[in-house]
């Protein structure tokens, strides 16, 4: 293939899906882009929430959308088992089947098969592993991973990857990359469906050597967009940190670039910094559940005794339509009573919270002030850390 | 008093309250109504969502309101123990507590209570009971009654009563009418805010000569609105309908008929007939916890294998959010995988259901055809019920 080709081909992997820079911060590598896809347009940078058996837990599409959301992400592994990738085919796909009509990604299933530990075995065919549901049997290859999400008609599909522990030893970690990049290329080549998006997943450990050739081999192979895969799984932070300061900028520009599984907001201000597009984790999501609220102070942990009889809003500085119409005592009762509308409202807090992070780290990018940005951020955050211990 | 004066006393027992009787179907004792409080309008006959714990269970008031609900029900017993109704009286009241500006109506707490059981003793001065929460000692006097309900700020509050078990001896539904009598008189006297209406309840168990005595002396009190009590404990459904029919003609035609409790459809159609204008029960909302929905055409167990991959709506007849964008299976899938989201898509059908089945109602008789309407009904449900075995 010649260069020429190449770039052509770089330019339209897919039909339908395309990624536009829009704009660069003057002073770091931060990025303003649109993604489109069948389903819509997206503003990058953007935050995913999860939605991983076919609804983001707890509220109606509708409501996620309100609060911002744009495009979603869904779980292969969790929707193959149940209720079946078949069935949601005959459905018209994950689109109809949950009545979400925006962008959708699906990830590969690698990272929970991964989460399966002993329940699993990797070998080059693919992963055969036992469902943690009812310990049925199953295996998934490559070209299954494709044919599930092509199922699913997700806009953006994962290639298949092996997510490897922390910490892995070397060679471990190359043989692993070697394996994940052949099972890149298979992807690639099982693919039926143009008008869904296709990414590549950068793996390699902690091993910057391994994972600057892997991405070099990822982008020969030619991908939709590109994702760092294989952190946030137990790796100290700066470990994570680092690999997303040193493998950001290996990434193709004109191409959508995601973290995936970040993260905490401090986690998404910095990896933003570093050139990062998309993120993806369920960190909002789990938290409401839990009954942890993100606040422009610092954490709220709604079920404290302070906040009995406290009748301001979870945060103030906040527009969602929880912290509008609610008290911290209201929430703090509905959570102790075990009620259902405490998810509901706690999540539509906490997801709000995540999109109005990423609107004003948008806005920051586009008005080249985003190191200024992060810098009030960063002494905001570790004025509230001191004050919540 | 004279009669004049006594005339004028039923007329404005409370400030804000008022009840109109708009029509009279012309063959039976169905009647089309409006009730008047300070936070608004509700057609009768009408049926109330049960908000056990100041939230209708997995819904937004603006979701509830949108459903159609007009009024809602809130319950003394579970809001005096948690969050406990000084606290909510801190908050302005139970509407901005729990962000319901529409009517609310508030029971005496005297059915939960009788259903601890062997935790409860019951005097003259009132009820001692161990929390089924805790374990925490309480009392609740009819002057406390009122005073939580004060408190909790509702349009309408409901006397402390004895309700009895099924069956009572003669001699005990005797004793206890008298008490409930004696205390109903204590709770009208111990009211202090006028703006919130009272309303009196029929007790005297299964037997008509009590129920018709009692009943004369409450109304002798003078109430806003007089309820049966005491039914919908394990009762024949016969003896429920036949009380029903025995005690309804003896409530004065000028105020709001409540009957405690229910509940089924067919049980709600029947008690209209009779001539009764306000319902509650939690079976709307219990049932769509549970998977089971009502329909045009039978209930629906959700979680049956015959749905895993029906892709039409739950009731092709109904005009609710779930039915206009989800699939049985959808629904199905969400219940087996234990979403949130299944609860709060079940209780929207479900309460949508009956806020449907209450407008037929009152559509009915407005137009004088509410023997047709019953009749239909019921053959209607004959049949369907065959189809369900």
């Amino acid at each position: 293939m010649s260069t020429k080709d190449r770039s052509q081909e770089q330019k339209s992997v897919s039909r339908g899906f395309d990624f536009e820079l829009l704009h660069r911060d003057s002073e770091s590598e931060a990025r303003l882009g649109k993604i489109t896809t069948p389903h819509g347009e997206v503003e990058t940078p953007v935050f995913m929430p999860v939605g991983t058996q076919g609804t983001v837990k707890g509220l109606t599409p509708e409501t996620v959308h309100d609060l911002g959301a744009r495009i979603i992400l869904g779980n292969t592994y969790h929707l193959h088992l149940r209720p079946g990738h078949e069935l949601i085919r005959a459905h018209g796909g994950l689109h109809t089947f949950m009545n979400w009509h925006h962008p959708i990604l699906t990830d590969s299933g690698g990272f929970q098969i991964y989460s399966l530990g002993a329940l699993r075995k990797i070998t080059e065919d693919g992963i055969s592993f036992q469902s943690h549901i009812d310990g049925s049997r199953h295996f998934i290859s490559p070209e299954i991973c494709v044919e599930i999400q092509e199922a699913l008609g997700s806009d953006i599909m994962m290639c298949l990857d092996e997510c490897i522990s922390y910490p892995a030893d070397f060679n471990y970690a190359e043989k692993s990359l070697d394996m994940t990049l052949r099972w890149a290329k298979r992807c690639r080549a099982a693919r039926h469906n143009e008008s869904q998006a296709l990414f590549g997943i950068s793996q390699g450990g902690k091993y910057t050597t391994l994972r600057k050739r892997g991405i070099e081999e990822l982008v020969d192979i030619g991908f939709d967009g590109y994702a760092l895969g294989g952190l946030s799984v137990g790796e100290p932070k700066e470990v994570m940190r680092e690999i997303t300061a040193d493998c950001t900028p290996l990434l193709p520009e004109e191409k959508p670039r995601y973290l995936m599984g970040v993260g905490l907001p401090e986690d998404i201000v910095e990896s933003v910094y570093h050139g990062i597009d998309m993120f993806d984790c369920v960190m909002p999501t789990r938290n409401a559940r839990n009954g942890m609220l993100f606040t422009s102070s610092g954490k709220v942990v709604i079920r404290n005794a302070r906040y009995r009889e406290d009748n301001s809003p979870v945060d103030s500085e906040c527009d969602c339509y929880t912290c509008r119409n609610y008290s911290r005592a209201y929430l703090r009762h509905l959570f102790v009573a075990g009620e259902i509308l405490a998810v509901v409202l706690n999540t539509i807090h906490n997801i709000r919270y995540f999109m109005n992070l990423m609107a004003t780290i948008r806005e920051a990018i586009k008005n080249d002030y985003y190191t200024t940005f992060r810098q009030n951020f960063f002494s905001g955050l570790s004025g509230t850390e001191t004050e919540n211990k």
